[in-house]
């Protein structure tokens, strides 16, 4: 059974756009974000990864959007690993708010080595930690 | 033959991440700043449009990262519509810099009446404005 | 004696420029975000004084940069207010990453009516409930 | 007599906030990018000074509202410079919409070496280009 990483964020007044609900882009910042908090609790410090030798970019995103966020909500957000490949992350993340879906991403990420950006393999550490998050219907390919 | 809309924009240097690259995200936004203009080339005032009982709302958008955009950079955008609908519109939007590929993005918007948000058929005016940007091989389909 | 009202925001990826550091306007949302955490503190739901009829408008903002805080820090900021005047209210934000200082802000908001945006008194609830933070050096004039 | 350097900017709607109006923080965002085109037309490329060794930082700002500007509004700015000592540039920006005033803004910028952030002199090259936008009443201090 996999798991998911949860995490919530509170709707800045200033990500609102005139219609009152969060301005479309910042979905993806606030997915950055999750990102970054997957990274904080299940790897540890980002600048370590880096340090180390590995750094992130994404290569892929995509947004569904199926209910309003609007200032001072906390959005909900899950995140389920899709695909751990031999140098690429595919996550999905879920997005609700009190329980109304509000939106659905998906993200990939492709590891590269610092400075020069070339594709790399991911950290077996990294590789070690996602794996509880690999949902199970959609088996890790290279 | 299906003609494109082409729009630039300067990079800011707030719009920049540590990496030196356009922050993800900013990258919907620039997005949304196509449509206006695209909105203002062919339709005419959004505010217009509005005024008379249609608005627009994002549905769906995606993006493929193809190349970096730096700061100070003029990304070139090419808009096309893939799909008009009874009551969506999808675009495909290819940016690059220099020539060389940046970005790839898809949005879908759907109209809707404003105040209570339902759905809504395009208006006549706006889909003949739209067509002729309509890209041959993907056919508009209820 | 007074009090400060005390926050922390964590630096996300996205609000720093390739300097690596925050991009300067992102810390005037910031401080929107400190004010908007005041008010659920002290004095309770945004939205219900606004039903209650009075909305605030940033007349004036100030910063000053004293030191980096860079992505993933966790900023302290300390709020403390500087006058309550009849329609306005002055604020000093103290910003610190680590101890060391990182900004000071100052803003001063109105308060209107919402829709018209007239002027109007600040409402007395939140006078009292604001009038902790204030502070002692700066005795409120109309 | 002094002259001024003028740009226009189109509002986005991602940056007006539920108000309808530019959010506040994205008037920083506005200076500076009339800083980087005021370095496009009277001094050269940006990227250029810092490779001769000089890069700026912002060391504060101040801003004031006079009225709104809202989505697609052309907010014209007027740039004059109020101070070039020996190190630091401060300016002064007046926004105005359809020639109604919007907001006053102030910059004080500090010249480092790029890398160390040490403080460096004003390269004459510089100073020379920002001199005929020195505001008479404010003659140049070190």
């Amino acid at each position: 059974m996999s798991e998911v990483f949860t995490y919530g964020i509170r709707v800045r007044y200033g990500e609102c756009d005139p219609q009152g609900i969060v301005f479309n882009a910042n979905w993806l910042a606030y997915f950055d974000v999750v990102i970054t908090e997957l990274w904080r609790e299940l790897i540890g410090d980002y600048s370590a990864m880096i340090d180390d030798g590995a750094d992130m970019m994404v290569a892929e995103a995509g947004i569904r959007f199926r209910g309003p966020a609007r200032f001072d909500d906390v959005i909900d957000f899950e995140l389920s690993v899709t695909r751990l490949g031999e140098t690429a992350l595919s996550t999905r993340i879920e997005a609700s708010v009190d329980g109304r879906p509000a939106a659905e991403g998906t993200m990939r990420h492709v590891f590269v080595e610092p400075g020069t950006n070339a594709k790399r393999s991911i950290p077996e550490n990294i590789r070690e930690a996602l794996r509880p998050l690999l949902a199970a219907e959609e088996p890790a390919r290279a």
